[in-house]
């Protein structure tokens, strides 16, 4: 607003609100009043649910995943098939083929993709990490689930490179991602039938 | 999610932040990410004027408007003409005149409008606010700056009758305001040529 009309708090919080995806200034200060309307139903469980996360959200140091323990709930769970690794760009991916439901096995999020002209080389991914996880041995699969990019397929191709010479299979998902396609897009059923049908990379 | 992957806190946090306008469940799981990724620069400040507002926010029980002091900034600025009130159905609509800035009055929200079948009486409304405002002495004009819907116009006339016998003049918006449309959605520029050239009512 140009004008402070409703108090430095109030304020505060809407200019904040217009900075989260998905809000802009105009639906950011719809949501403010929605919220001051709602008070004791959203806006008091969404301010203390908001202080409790950020408290307790936690990066994985294993396999870059978020959660509010480290490691996370997957690489700890003693039911994930720990032999497969499914390799992520980025944590809503993960969360992705989660809700897709079709495999359970663990992670490992990149945090991006390959970009030379972006100035994003290897040693600003998470694949050291990835290396590290293969060479300590278990590991018997890792399936490249980046988006069908050129930045993604770059990425997918140096990673192959990288596990040469280890007793790793590397696969990749089946051609049902669109071409240009990113994997947070997609509906539920054909991230499963691309992690059904993945081919040797 | 169907399954909690990310620990309940931040499961929680996506499941408030769906409810908010202008989210939806996919959008939520991303403002969360983005909170989550943006921690210092975003989540920290966000969580913490949101409990700042929440703590301090007030609805001015003269005039219905949000801040954080009751009465509100506008009901006690001196420079503001105590001689005029806008009435609006909502704050946003408030909002939406200050950011229009034609005119330095005061307000009153009614906080919606009369709607027999949705069963919202005079009763519901904050009108009898309004006619003790008047009846106080000191206003001289009462502009009604309701939405341009058939409930706005039986509102406004509701509360014309209301003022019979009173030394007030009731005003409304010129018809700059489309029929059918509400104020919060209109240009400035509408908004403040509609109050220039108000029409007696
Ligand atoms: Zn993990
Ligand atoms: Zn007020």
């Amino acid at each position: 607003m140009s004008k402070a009309i409703a108090g430095p708090e109030i304020e505060r919080l809407i200019q904040l609100l217009a900075r989260v995806p998905g809000l802009g200034p105009r639906s950011a200060r719809r949501a403010a009043l929605h919220l001051i309307k709602k008070k004791e139903q959203l806006f008091a469980p969404l301010s203390s649910a908001m202080a409790e996360a950020l408290e307790r959200v936690r990066i994985c140091s294993t396999c870059g995943n978020v959660d509010t323990s480290d490691p996370c709930t997957i690489c700890t769970d003693p039911r994930r098939d720990g032999a497969t690794i499914i390799v992520v760009e980025d944590v809503s991916d993960l969360w992705a083929l989660e809700r897709a439901g079709a495999m359970n096995a663990r992670y490992h999020v990149l945090g991006g993709t390959l970009s030379p002209l972006d100035g994003v080389g290897p040693d600003d991914l998470n694949i050291k990490g990835l290396v590290s996880r293969v060479a300590e041995g278990g590991v018997s699969e890792i399936i490249l689930a980046v988006n069908a990019t050129v930045e993604g397929q770059t990425t997918a191709h140096y990673i192959t490179d990288q596990m040469a010479g280890m007793d790793v299979k590397v696969t990749r998902l089946a051609h049902g991602v669109p071409v240009g396609g990113e994997l947070d897009y997609l509906d539920e059923g054909t991230l499963a039938a691309a992690l059904k049908s993945r081919t040797a990379f």
